[in-house]
Formats: C-alpha cells, structure tokens, sequence
C-alpha cells in the first residue's frame, strides 16, 4: 500500500518509472502522483488508464510556489496516511561545447537539479513523516562522482556534473538530518539511458533503465540510506567494452 | 618571480596568508595582487609596508562586472608576464539553526563560494596562460568531502558543505580540461581556524594556518593538481584528542 511522489514524469525515465510502478498490484502501489510541468499525452494516457492509481499535479520544481501548491495537492490527495516515498527526478543536462571553460550555465543547472530538489524535499517532510516508509530517492548520476570524474572527461556537461557532487552531498546531509527519524534518503545513479535527455548513443533502452530504477525505488531503503546506489542490470554488472559505465547494484565512489 | 592574486584578502586567511607570502623575498613572490570589497585598515597597512609588492584591487567576487573589470587591473598591473597564481580564497559559511531540514541560503551560498569561484577562474584564465605556474589553488574545506560528512554531522552549516563539495568537482572539472596545457587546480582544506569565519573555538591559529597555507600556496604544483589536498600542521597529522580535522599534507577523500 505504498504511495509514490514523482517529479519530471512527462516523459523519459520520470513517465517510464511509474509505469513500471503501476504494473504492480495495487495492494503494493496505492497510489502515484506523477508531476511535472505539463501534463503530456503519454502521461495522461498512463493516467487514463490506471484506475484512478496515478494522478497528476503540475510542477514546476524552480518555481517555490508551485512546489508548496503541489505539497498541498498531494495533502489532499494521500491524506492522513501521508506519502511513502519521494522520488526527485526532474533534471536538466545541458551541454557545453568545450566543457568547464566555456560553462556560463552552471547557475541555472544548479537551480532545477539541486536548489529544487531541495525545496521539494523540505516541502514534502511533513507528508513523509506521516508516510510509513519515509524514502526520498534523488536521482542523480555516476557522473556527479568526483572520484570517476577522469573517466567523464570528454563528456561535455560540466554543469551537470558538478551539480549532481552538490545533490549527492545534499543527499548525504538529508540522511544525516533524518535517519535516526525512520527516514531513508538515497541518491541514485539511473544509468545512461537512451531518452531525450540521455541520447540515442546511451547504453540504456529506456524499458531495461525504468525496470532497474523501479526495483530500487521499491527495494532500497534503511541499509542504502546515505548512500550513492547504482541501478543493477544483468550483463552491465562489469561494464561492456569501450564503455565507462557499469550497472551492478552496488555503491558508487563519492 | 611568481606574482599572486588573491580573493578575499581584508581580514582573516586571505590577509593574513598574503602576510606570509610577503616575508618572502621578491625573487621569489614579486607581486601580490590583494583582491577584496573594500580596502581594510589592515590590508591597507600591509599594502603600505609592502615596498610595492601588494596592491588591492577591488572585488566583490559575485559581481560579474567587477569580476571582468579587476582581470583588466591585474593584466595593467602584471603586463606581458601574466599570473602565477590564482587563489580563490573569498567566501562565507553561515550557520543554519537545526541544519539541513531549516536551510533556505543554499543559492545564495552556492554563488559566492561556487559560481563566483567560476567566474573568477575564467577571467583569469588569459592571464595565467601568460603565466609561468599556471596555478589555481581553490579555498575549500574538510567539511566539503561527502566520505567524511558523519564526521561533521552536528556543525549547523549545510549550505556550505553542498557548495564546496560542488567546488570541489568544479576544480575537478578544471584540472581534467587544463592539466595538458600546463596547468595545476588544487583544492585546499585550509583548517579550521581562528578567524571571524571560523570563530574561536577553532583547531588552529591563524598565525599557523596561514603558513601552513602559504606553503601549500608556493609548493604544491602539477603533482597535486586535480586533488584535495589537506595542509600540514606540525602536532596535528593525525588529529587530536576530541577534535575531527587533523591536517597531515595528504589528500582527503572526496
């Protein structure tokens, strides 16, 4: 009977992952409430045909009001049973042709994939002290790892990356803040998938990502809680030939 | 020969690590260029003992103009030769009352000890490829390395342990796109310190964090690029009885 908060679920993986989530029974998944900016005809086809378990609220993360709006939104919607697990997926990655020394984005990428991630966390606490599971899941990415940032290097979205260190370090002080009240607050490498924002050179199908990501949303909990968790997929568990990136369900370097 | 500019030179370690840097002889730091809002008392007296080897030039580092305007002073002042070294020492850490739960400055934070950092290091970049030691020693702290964020799980200032954790990868980001051409990015755990930032119950003197820094400042180099470097305090390599930080001259994990 748990109760989902989705942000960015327009499309990609935020529209793929409650997807996923609403193929379980209800009696696992009561209810998701799927934000984002707009609601796009992907999304209102999933709501259409969910039995009333998924609902839209409209979200706008760098927008403080519409973050308290949608707070309120899902008050009414969950009810005294609060929600059970926040899931901060709305992001940007903007490229930069040349990287760090031609950024002149880094403010506004700080805004949508940090400042608000933060906001809508602190607007949904109280909703999730009322919740059972009290999870917040940050999607961040292994990019924001400063240990494997060698590996990255020819990768042109600086802003992103230095974003995501900061929300994995937000991550950690929502943990540290939390913990001892029942809370698990997790930051999550989705992988590199072949959406609008990932690309079509990513490693990912979006299905093989979404899956992997929703086992983690329902899964991971108390003992990941502070942690930097990979997604796992069968044969990615090592990497692949020529490519940076490996999926084997277990922490990432900070 | 080496010339330096430094942020945040009217009081505290920016002043006072550009006293240390001055009691070398001008063979070896020749000119220092002390950047900060307004001209001390202090800073003015340093300048007026300095026999023309400190002169300020005004900088409010979160001011894009100023930021353009004090790289046109310091290539009028440094000529054909360039910069040595860039320290990017401004910045603030204010307290949050109950820490990340209560935190509402994190964009304000993230500007000044961050993207002001940025935008420094880009004006400044033309005159450091003029330079000899093509140098950037970016001011962070021991409280920005997520590894050891339990550590300082009760210190109430959690917008400026995301901000320099997010500095932190901003160097990294530097390093990995200047490196081959010469360069060497550092980040520094300057101690915790006696000055009005730090306040006094802090671990060190200023008198002994400021050596500690100017030596790291003048001899750490292509070696350390790229890395968090900690400072060295004779007494304090592996801490002290009832104390977090200890300061041995090695890398912090990030």
């Amino acid at each position: 009977m748990a109760t989902y908060f989705i942000t960015g679920t327009s499309r990609g993986l935020g529209l793929n992952v409650t997807k996923k989530l609403l193929l379980r029974p209800a009696s696992e998944v009561s209810k998701i409430i799927a934000a984002a900016r707009s609601e796009s005809d992907a999304l209102k086809s999933v709501i259409a045909g969910s039995n009333g378990r998924v609902e839209y609220v409209p979200l706008e993360v760098t927008d403080e009001e519409q973050v308290q709006k949608a707070a309120s939104l899902a008050a009414g919607i969950l009810g005294d049973s609060g929600l059970d697990v926040l899931v901060n997926n709305a992001g940007i990655m903007p490229f930069t042709k040349g990287g760090v020394p031609n950024m002149t984005d880094l403010k506004h990428v700080f805004e949508v994939d940090v400042l608000s991630v933060h906001n809508v966390t602190t607007a949904f606490i109280p909703l999730l002290e009322k919740g059972k599971l009290k999870k917040v899941v940050n999607i961040s990415t292994a990019m924001g790892s400063i240990v494997q940032a060698p590996k990255y290097k020819l990768t042109p979205t600086p802003a992103y990356k230095i974003a995501k260190a900061a929300l994995n370090m937000l991550t950690v002080q929502w943990h540290l803040a939390k913990y001892e009240e029942g809370f698990s607050v997790i930051t999550l490498q989705p992988g590199w998938v072949k959406t609008d924002l990932g690309g079509q050179i990513a490693d990912l199908e979006v299905e093989e990502a979404a899956s992997a990501i929703e086992e983690r949303l329902v899964h991971a909990g108390r003992p990941e809680s502070g942690k930097f968790l990979n997604i796992r997929v069968y044969g990615w568990e090592n990497g692949k030939p020529g490519k940076h990136n490996y999926y084997d369900g277990k922490e990432l370097p900070w």
